[in-house]
């Protein structure tokens, strides 16, 4: 099956936004089955557009568009493709309403020039905006027209609070029922961290082959700080396969493995934490509040996450955690000993379970011959516990950096959550 | 003139890493006059690759590639295109020392397997890789081999780290020079924001026409908290009309521009900090670390920031920063009192000259009637001066609202900064 991604938009091309829709759809549709082979991004341009697609329905089975949808003179897409296909638009009732109820909703006059957005191309499965105004639309493209056989062509809105649910609702459900995928697919994606990508595949050696001789695949992703393994098998042996793959994975990775699918390792520290009835505080000195940013992206961060303090300054350290103007005279901001001091300053002020902190050096400039650029200290104090102490040594950009810190940190707790060590 | 990259790998595909590349190469080619024409990701696959270049050389002048010139068996683009061109492979000296310097900075020995990055195709200019192992490949592709012009085909390595620099310091040059615009190109971008896309077209719309005759172009680019204003023109006359178009852009949006290029507000506003010997604190209970995460992002940062507190559970306002509890009890924590009392809580704490506080409803819970989801109260307490106090409705998802607040936050210290007032 060939399946293909269509971006339109001439501030994709000029590199002003990020091309978020790429990595969100992919992900989806390898995940159920319908792993993409193309993806194409072209400017708001009449011939562009039309060139993309129309080589889109050639090569492909399913090809889905973002952008273009909406009611600016911009959004082109939607009456290119009526044209190209030979579609007349007429106003889908449906769509009307929606848009007028958005209005509504939000007390405001609806500007006539939205209502262009409910024209659909006649034959048109209309997806309904639920976060907007531009419908949706899918269309199947009859054989004889760009091929021998029949495309779907489904069209999604540019904001990806408007795509991202009208995908999952109504796309996904349509493109399983239009294009069923010959074998059933099976797909499960094991999160690790603290183990890296080499020795991953060394723990998997010796038990992996029978499987993968019955048919089981395995895909590994390696991302700073974080490896995905990937397991996948077609047809109806497809459930078992998968079922003795993961057990075989979890018995040579264990708690390595944090999560499946899309969890986050924030979002699994902190379900960790609700369930075990842990606080958290945060003492950050080179994440400079990255690490508290990661934790309360989580929904609901507010049942763990006390607070913090960001120590960036000596001053802030010894101000407002305590540490010893000893400690930062003779080893330094950047040493074992703040780390400890800031954790268990931490600890004590809030009176939460467990406190983080981290110093380092973030670069680019301030590294010396024994601390250079990227090592940093991390601490873990716990209530009644020993302080757990780490050096670590992540040489790379600041943003990176303080990820793959965070990551660390994080790690800490989830394996003292998991253990009580 | 057309401009193509292709970008490969299966892990994009999958979605499993974001492709980062495409906004950075095509903001970096359309700044100098080389607007991206499409953008292609495909799978490290033979077939996909080879038909990705093949159609990308028939259609373009320029066709950039990134990815698959490692020394594992996925990296398969440098083999690839050299039988597609009929170009047989060779060692570069210059690229195998590199490759072995690389190892001996980092005490390791060289695996022999990664020598096979410096097989390059005949008749290719080598791009050294300051920051890693495979170079970069940049091969004239002769009329006749794929269409009736010569195109240009640059390939770059994967990471980040090493094809950024290695596109503006060696790839770039060699594009200005081997495929120089026909005419100047001439390009700015002025940054704005706390100011909306329709009245920044507003604003512009009584003096601009004059220019837009002479061949001036403007363009508008607006995200959530940010509108770009983008001025090109060509010839030799550009150099003019772009003066006089900033001119006219800057007399209408004033101080509402903060920046050209690739400035980011956080780094405008610590460079104004500094020149005015400002210092900052910061309270953060709903951003939970997100502002002092944007603002430690820029190297540097340490000259300005003394410190943060992230106050995210009322217990850690009233415990670290005294947020009086009737306070709390009579407002709530999301309230002007409360803002005001965190600002300025955070000035005496921590001495600085200035302190940004933040309260809201990131949601997705947690609204009232009076106080819907992504209501927010903003309070920039400064010495000697009275504490500003903003109400903003910020209602998006909790990534965005920490971007759009924290947006709003920083403009109101750079005003402040600006103005004195």
């Amino acid at each position: 099956m060939q399946v293909e991604i269509i971006n339109t938009g001439s501030e994709l091309m000029l590199g002003r936004v990020l091309n978020t829709h790429q990595q969100w759809l992919c992900r989806r549709l390898a995940d159920h089955g319908y792993p993409v082979s193309r993806q194409v991004a072209v400017p708001d341009t009449g011939p562009a557009i039309r060139d993309a697609v129309a080589e889109g329905l050639v090569r492909s089975d399913l090809v889905i568009t973002t952008g273009g949808l909406g009611p600016t003179s911009d959004d082109i897409t939607r009456d290119l493709v009526a044209s190209m296909l030979g579609r007349p638009l007429h106003e889908d009732a449906e769509a009307l309403a929606n848009i007028q109820r958005f209005f509504t909703a939000r007390n405001r006059a609806m500007p006539q020039r939205v209502a262009i957005q409910a024209q659909v191309p006649a034959g048109t499965t209309v997806l309904q905006n639920e976060h907007g105004t531009a419908p949706g639309l899918a269309l199947q493209v009859a054989p004889g027209q760009f091929r021998d056989s029949t495309s779907l062509l489904i069209m999604l809105p540019g904001p990806p609070r408007e795509l991202r649910p009208m995908f999952d609702r109504q796309a996904l459900p349509l493109i399983c029922e239009r294009l069923p995928v010959a074998d059933a697919f099976h797909c499960v994606t094991l999160k690790t961290c603290g183990i890296g990508e080499s020795m991953v595949e060394e723990r998997l050696a010796p038990s992996l082959p029978p499987l993968l001789e019955r048919g089981l695949e395995i895909g590994y992703c390696a991302r700073t700080g974080e490896v995905d393994v990937r397991l996948t098998a077609i047809g109806d042996s497809g459930v078992d396969l998968i079922r003795e793959g993961e057990a075989l994975v979890r018995a040579a990775l264990g708690d390595h493995i944090f999560g499946t699918g899309d969890d986050s390792l924030e979002a699994v520290v902190l379900q960790l934490a609700r369930e075990r009835n842990a606080t958290l505080s945060v003492a950050e000195s080179c994440t400079g509040g990255y690490l508290a940013n990661r934790i309360t992206n989580v929904p609901g961060a507010s049942a763990v996450l006390w607070g913090g303090w960001i120590v960036y300054d000596n001053a802030a350290k010894e101000r407002q955690l305590g540490v010893d103007p000893a400690t930062l005279a003779e080893h330094g901001a950047v040493s074992e000993h703040c780390a400890r001091e800031l954790a268990e300053g931490a600890l004590a002020r809030s009176g939460t379970t467990h406190s983080l902190a981290v110093t380092g050096i973030a670069g680019p400039s301030g590294g010396t011959p024994e601390k250079p650029v990227g090592t940093v200290f991390i601490a873990l104090a716990s209530v009644a516990k020993p302080t757990l102490l780490r050096r670590q040594l992540n040489p790379f950009d600041r943003e990176t950096f303080k990820y793959v810190t965070s990551q660390q940190a994080l790690e800490m707790l989830r394996c003292r959550l998991l253990t009580g060590k």
